[in-house]
């Protein structure tokens, strides 16, 4: 089923629209491609909805916001919706300023995300600021995968998403299913734009299997991770992050259903 | 000949001034250096114009337009044009929005072109919407390239500008001259910027050859698709499509005029 | 001492708020993670204060300004002085217009900058700028070494700020001290970024060496320089400068202190 997911990719080569940071911007266009989808970024409020009209799907990462990129993202999120296509959001930060909090969480209330993909602490952030008995300020310790899990199963129940939290063990959560992740490499996180490309990457899958969401987050995570590990395994003594970055992209674009069938390590909860 | 163009750009170093997307900016950058050009990136009106006095040839690329960018091209544009400084258009994705539509026809309509660069569809829009007896939105077939060598023929003739089409068979048009390039290779299109990186590239040969544009467009295209062949010799098993930009680059540095001049396959029509 | 310096980056793990330009921010990004830092990108007004108040340093950079972003580097210039937090000025492109000579000469003015880096003909701008009876138009021939640690001195004095101009010699100079580094190669300035890359690299190193920033500054530019060596030497014939400026990156992620001590070339002044 995996390498089917996949393979829809490349032979659907949907077009992601991606309102992105100008960090990693570059290297979610590559690894697009690298799947065989087609990215196209726009942020301009004059052409992003008819940008989304054309696109299979919609990427909004929040990693560096300006307030016209904010009516933007608002703007694409309700064309996605009205016109029923997959929707992401990547909240980048958010908790590190009231203008990434503040965004994240209209964008939430304002529009229907088919996935929400973050680390712990910034899934953290977005289910404390909707749980309203809690409040966004105060300290949530939430540290074991047992509460994440509850965390994003919480935040799915509330906004209606698949939960994606990312880290050490990555979770894939809807309200009544949980999936655990433990594919990829600590070294991932000595690179800028991980988790942006792999935000790119389930859009990519979500908008080729609109008909089985879970299973096409669940493989867009664990092809990521598995090329994480690929990647790893290529390294020459002397290189470091810049080429690992370069490795991984490399390994979506050479990635087939069996590297991905047999590596794949996965748990349903 | 060949030789001789592509070493004038490393003995005059031209500036080039490009006003550019921000997916494929430091792609393009690099390209310019490896070709021995200089490159200047700046697009906030209050300086534009005084950066484009200092450069030698201005690339004008619309793939991420917004607002305030759109001012900036006019009013660099108009400024090369005053100064006779070379300057090139790359209408991304022109088409896909009324934005972009809009920007692509202003711009042509308000700055004389030397030259205009993009894929067959994105010509194809420009050259509909300026033949106004078809209109923008009517769906033209031009699937051939012989079709193709007559839109870019008559894009040229209204425009003065020379036309480059590029795609399986790369086309380079004036008026009354056309040339047909078959160097490249079928994978330049799962890299980002392949065609943002020919334009500036071709940006940097027209600003040190202005005497001899034709020659300097066919030979930058070339150039780009001898370089795609070269990179793509070099890949190992588990490279992939961001290796392979890496490697075009690179060879883009390492481009010599024995390599190039053996290499080139054109045809003139 | 420079291994020390060195390693406390990887210890305390900074976390460098860049306001920077979009062509190398993706470098700047996986420089600093290469060296154990954290990068955090913010422009928009209504968030940078609140990101450079969680940082420990501030990187200002202007090779790109537009008119918010300047907006934005003044205020968290501000916030970084009240919390004296480390700033860099990186004055990229200085003297090419109004717009950059004018804001940098108003961020220097506004703000206490711990180090201004840039290469000779920007920090002439800049001094030139300052120095009211020569005037920023006047031609100031600079060129000799002897010239060139006098102006980075006498900026020094007049800014409070450590003066590093970055060549073929490097100079890190405050009023009473002058390092002059001799690492780095050549092909360096082959790439886009490396000044953008070293300025990110420096405001890492000052943040985790609050107590011994001129040692900071020195152990930087020649870490970077040494990067440059080395990435040099694992070159083989077909790379050119885009491997080669993943290979200084790569060279940072595994910079030693043993490389670092053995390989400095310096001498104080």
């Amino acid at each position: 089923m995996f390498g089917e997911i996949m393979n829809s990719v490349r032979r659907e080569k949907p077009i992601v629209h991606c309102i992105t940071n100008y960090v990693t911007v570059n290297d979610c266009a590559n690894i697009l491609l690298a799947s065989g989808a087609s990215p196209i970024m726009a942020d301009d409020i004059s052409e992003v909805s008819e940008i989304t009209s054309i696109a299979s799907g919609l990427d909004i990462n929040i990693g560096t916001l300006n307030s016209s990129t904010v009516e933007s993202m608002m703007l694409s999120g309700s064309v996605a919706n009205k016109l029923e296509k997959p929707v992401l959001l990547d909240p980048v930060g958010v908790g590190a300023s009231k203008l990434r909090t503040e965004t994240a969480n209209a964008l939430v209330n304002a529009v229907k995300f088919n996935v929400i993909r973050g680390n712990a602490s910034e899934i953290k952030v977005l289910a404390g600021g909707r749980v309203k008995t809690r409040g966004v300020d105060t300290e949530i310790a939430l540290d074991s995968l047992e509460e994440q899990v509850e965390m994003a199963k919480s935040l799915s129940h509330e906004t209606g998403a698949i939960i994606s939290i990312t880290g050490e063990t990555d979770i894939v959560a809807s309200t009544d299913k949980v999936y655990l992740i433990k594919n990829g490499h600590k070294m991932m996180t000595s690179i800028t734009g991980t988790g942006c490309m792999l935000s790119a990457l389930i859009t990519a899958f979500i908008s080729a299997n609109v008909d089985r969401e879970m299973e096409a987050v669940l493989t867009g995570v664990a092809c990521m991770g598995i090329c994480g590990e690929l990647a790893f395994e290529r390294l020459k003594p002397n290189d470091g992050n810049l080429t690992y970055r370069n490795y991984i992209i490399d390994e979506i674009y050479n990635m087939t259903s069996d590297k991905l069938e047999s590596r794949i390590k996965y748990e349903v909860q």
